[in-house]
C-alpha cells in the first residue's frame, strides 16, 4: 500500500531536481540534446545502406567515439577528439609496424614478441600519464594510444587484413570525432573559456558583496540584529564557493586552451592570467572567512573605541567592495581597469586605512580619559587588521587584472561608463544593501564627480551612526 | 649541430623526472607494471587457440576494458569495473529488448523507432550525469549504459545474431573487468581509503609544523633574521597544499567507498568523517595563511607590549601545534584521541589564551607609564587574535577527530604511548626546529609527567628571549 506513494514522491522529487538543474543552466539540457543528436546522426551509418557498405561492422567505433568523447564544454570535447584522433593515428601505424616486426620471429616467436611489446608500451604509456604536464593535456591521448596499439597488435595475430582493420578503425573514429566537434561547436556551444571568464568575475563580485554587506552590518548596532543576521546568510556564505574553486578553474583553463577564438576571445587568450587572479581571489576569500567568524561574535554594545574607528572601517569595506565590483565589471566588459573607477576607489580605501591608523596613533585622549580597555577593543582591532589585509590583497588583484587587460588587449572604456553608473543594468548590490544607505549616493554623486568623495563619507558615516535612517537619494543629490 | 645536444638534454631531463616520480611514489611504477601485466594476461585470449575459439573477435573488448578501466587506486578500479559490468548487463538486456520492439514496426519503421530510442536514451542518460549524486558514484556507469545500449540497438539493425553479440560483449567485458580487479587487489594494491587516511593526518601534521615553526620564530628577535626566514620557507609553504585539497579528498573518499575492508579499515569505514576533518583543516590553513603574511612583516624590534604577550603567544603556538600532532598521531595509529595527550595540550593552549586576555585586561600599568602606542602593538595583537581563531578551530578539529574515533571504533591507547614519546620514530619536527629549543624538553619531561608544564614554558620563553641560546637537553632534564 505504501509503495506507490513512495514511488510517486520519489518521482516528484526527481522531476523537481531535473527542473532545477535545467533552470539553473539550460545549457545542460542543450548538451543532452546535442549528445542525442550526434548519436542519431552517427547511427545513420548503419541504417543507410551505401554508408554501411563502406565501413561494415567497424561503424560501431563511430558510435563508441561519440558517446565517449562528447563533453559538456567545447574545449573538453575538442581536447578529447584531437587526442583520440592523433593517438589512434600514431598508435595504429606503430601497431601495424609492430605486427610486421613480430612476423620476423616466426609462428612460435610472434606471440612472445607481441606480448613483450604490449607489456612494454602498456607500462610505459601508463607511467607517462603520471607526468603532470602530460596528465594535464594529453592524458586521454595516451590512454587511447595504449588502447589502439594493444588492439591492433593483439588482434593482428589472428586477423590477416590488419591494415584494413587499422584503417577502418581510424576512419570511423575520425568520423565520430568530427561529428562531435561539429555539433559541439555549432549547436549552442558551451565555451570553457567563457565559463572561466565568467567564473573569475563572479567570484570577484561575490567577494565584493560580502565586503559591502559586512561593512554595512558589522559596525551598525540595532535591536533586531538576529533578523539582520538571518537575512544576510546569503552574502555571508557566497564567498565559500570561491575558496574551493581551484580545481574547477584549472580544468576550465585547460579546456579553454583547446578552444578556437570565439566572441571577444582570441585563440591565444591569456587563460593562465585568470588562474592568477583566481589564486588571489581565494587568498582574499580566506580573509573573508576570518571576518565572517567575527561577524557572528559581534559585540552587542559598541565600545567608545569602536565608534571612533567605525567610520574608517566602514569606508574600508565599502570602498574595497567597490574596487572589486569595478574590477569585476572591467573583466566582464573587457575594458581596461585603469580607465574605470577602480583606481579611485582603491586610493580611497587606502586613505581609509591611513585614517584608521591615525586614529590608532592618536589614542592619548582615550588614554587620559581612561576609557580604553584593550580587551574590549580587541575584536574591533582584529576586524580592522583583517580588513587591511583584504585591501592589500585587493591591491594585488588590481595589478593582476591590469596584467590581464594588457595581455588580453582589453579595450579602453568609452565615456567613463562605470559599472555603477550604467543605468540599464542595476548592479547586484541593490538587492543586498537592504538598508539603502550608501547606494543612492554612489549612483548620483560619486561616479560623476570622480574625486568628490568627502560628501559620501560623511553621509554614509552619519547614516550609519543614526541607525537605520533611510537617506532619500533626492535629498543627497541636492 | 645543435640538435643532438638538445635531444640529449631533453632525454636526461625526462629520465630525471621519471626517477623523481618513481622515487616519490614507487607505487606508480607498480601501477604501470600492473597495467602491462593485465594487458599481457588478457592478450593470451588471442594467442591461445582454445580460448580464442570461444570468443573470437569479441575478445578485443577485453583488451579495451583493461586499458580503460584500470585506475591507480583499487577503489577507482573497482568502481569502474562494477559500473561497467552492471551497465553493460542492463543496457545489453534493454538493447536486445529494444531491437525486438522495433522489429514490430516492419522494415520501414524499424530504423525510425531505433533512432528515436537511441536519441531519447542518449539524451536522458547524458542529462542524468548532471545529478550530483549520480555524477559522484555512477558517472562512468551511465556513460557505459548509453554506449552499450546504442551499440546493441544500432548494430542489431544489421546483425541477425544480436543475442550472441550482446552475450559475447558482456562476457568479454566481465573477463577484462575481473582481470583488472584481481590484479589491482592482489599485486601491491593501492587503497584510496588508506591514501585519504594518510592525507588527512599529514595535513594535520603540516599545520602543526607551521604553528611550531611560527611559535619559535615570530616572537624571537635575532640579527640574522633573513637566514632564518629562508630556512623556514619549507614549513611556511607546507600549509598551502592543505588549502587546495578539497577535490583530492573528495575523490579519494568516493573511491574508498567502493573498497572492501582491508588492514584496519572495515567495509563501512566512516570516510565521510575524514572529509569533515578536511574542511576544518582547510579553515585552519586559512588562518595560517594570514599568519604567514604577518611573519614576513615581522617588526625588527620588539615593543614593550610584544615582550609582555610573547610568552602567552608562544605557548599558544606550541601547545596548539602539539594538539594537532597528537591528533594526527591518534588518527595515524587509530587510537582514541581522548586517551592521548591531545586533550591536555588543548587545555594548555586555552589556558594560554586566558593568560593573554588577562594581560590585555591588565593594561593599567602600561596606560599609566604611557608606554602604550596602539599603532605599535597593532601587529602583535592581530597575530594573537588569529592564534585564538586557530585554537578555536583546533578545538573543532579535536571534536571531529573524536567523532571519527567513535565511528571507526579506534582502539584505546596502551600505556599512554604518545606520539612524542615513541622513541623509534622521531617526529618530523626534529628537522624543522633547527634551534632545538623546545623539542628536547618535550621528549624528556612533558609527556611523562603529563601536566608538568611550567618548566617548559619558562624554558622556551627564556631561551626565546636570549636569542639563539641552545639549551642542553641534559640540563633541562635535571
Amino acid at each position: 500500500m505504501d509503495f506507490p506513494k513512495k514511488l510517486k514522491e520519489k518521482i516528484v522529487e526527481i522531476v523537481k531536481k531535473t527542473m532545477k538543474i535545467g533552470k539553473d543552466d539550460p545549457r545542460k539540457i542543450w548538451h543532452a540534446f546535442k549528445v542525442g543528436l550526434s548519436l542519431t546522426l552517427i547511427s545513420l551509418f548503419y541504417y543507410y545502406r551505401p554508408l554501411y557498405d563502406g565501413f561494415g561492422q567497424s561503424a560501431i567505433w563511430a558510435v563508441l567515439t561519440v558517446v565517449v568523447v562528447f563533453e559538456f564544454t567545447a574545449g573538453a570535447t575538442l581536447s578529447k577528439c584531437l587526442n583520440r584522433g592523433f593517438a589512434t593515428l600514431t598508435a595504429g601505424a606503430l601497431g601495424v609496424g609492430a605486427k610486421y616486426f613480430a612476423d620476423l620471429f616466426g609462428k612460435e616467436g610472434e606471440p612472445i614478441v607481441l606480448g613483450i611489446l604490449v607489456f612494454t608500451l602498456g607500462a610505459l604509456g601508463t607511467f607517462t600519464r603520471f607526468f603532470p604536464h602530460m596528465k594535464r593535456r594529453y592524458d586521454y591521448g595516451i590512454l587511447i594510444f595504449v588502447l589502439t596499439f594493444s588492439m591492433v597488435t593483439v588482434s593482428g595475430y589472428r586477423v590477416d587484413k590488419i591494415l584494413e582493420l587499422a584503417h577502418q578503425r581510424l576512419s570511423t573514429i575520425l568520423i565520430g570525432a568530427a561529428t562531435c566537434m561539429i555539433v559541439s561547436l555549432i549547436v549552442c556551444p558551451v565555451w570553457a573559456g567563457e565559463d572561466l571568464h565568467k567564473l573569475v568575475y563572479t567570484h570577484l563580485e561575490k567577494l565584493a558583496n560580502f565586503l559591502e554587506g559586512f561593512g554595512s552590518e558589522y559596525f551598525i548596532f540595532s535591536e533586531n540584529d538576529e533578523i539582520v543576521k538571518a537575512s544576510n546568510e546569503g552574502f555571508l556564505g557566497a564567498y565559500k564557493t570561491v575558496l574551493n574553486s581551484k580545481a574547477t578553474e584549472e580544468a576550465l583553463a585547460n579546456f579553454a586552451w583547446w578552444e578556437p577564438g570565439h566572441g571577444s576571445f582570441r585563440l591565444r587568450h591569456p587563460w593562465k592570467q585568470y588562474l592568477k587572479i583566481g589564486v588571489l581571489a581565494r587568498e582574499c576569500a580566506c580573509h573573508l572567512q576570518a571576518l565572517s567568524g567575527y561577524f557572528n561574535s559581534k559585540p552587542q554594545v559598541p565600545s567608545e573605541f569602536q565608534k571612533k574607528i567605525e567610520e574608517a572601517c566602514t569606508k574600508m569595506c565599502i570602498e574595497s567592495s567597490k574596487v572589486l565590483k569595478e574590477l569585476a565589471f572591467s573583466i566582464k566588459t573587457m575594458t581596461q581597469p585603469s580607465s574605470s573607477a577602480a583606481e579611485i576607489h582603491l586610493r580611497h580605501s587606502k586613505a581609509a586605512v591611513d585614517d584608521f591608523k591615525s586614529i590608532l596613533a592618536a589614542t592619548e585622549t582615550l588614554l587620559l580619559s581612561n576609557k580604553l580597555d584593550l580587551l574590549e577593543i580587541f575584536p574591533a582591532i582584529t576586524v580592522a587588521s583583517v580588513l587591511i589585509d583584504v585591501i592589500n590583497c585587493i591591491d594585488k588583484i588590481f595589478e593582476s587584472v591590469e596584467d590581464l587587460s594588457v595581455q588580453a588587449h582589453f579595450k579602453k572604456a568609452k565615456n567613463k561608463e562605470f559599472s555603477s553608473s550604467s543605468p540599464e543594468k542595476p548592479p547586484p548590490q541593490h538587492q543586498l544593501l537592504h538598508r539603502g544607505i550608501v547606494k543612492p549616493v554612489v549612483d548620483v554623486d560619486d561616479v560623476d564627480s570622480g574625486g568628490d568623495f568627502v560628501a559620501i563619507e560623511i553621509c554614509s558615516g552619519g547614516a550609519a551612526l543614526a541607525g537605520k535612517a533611510e537617506v532619500n537619494p533626492a535629498v543627497v543629490k541636492k
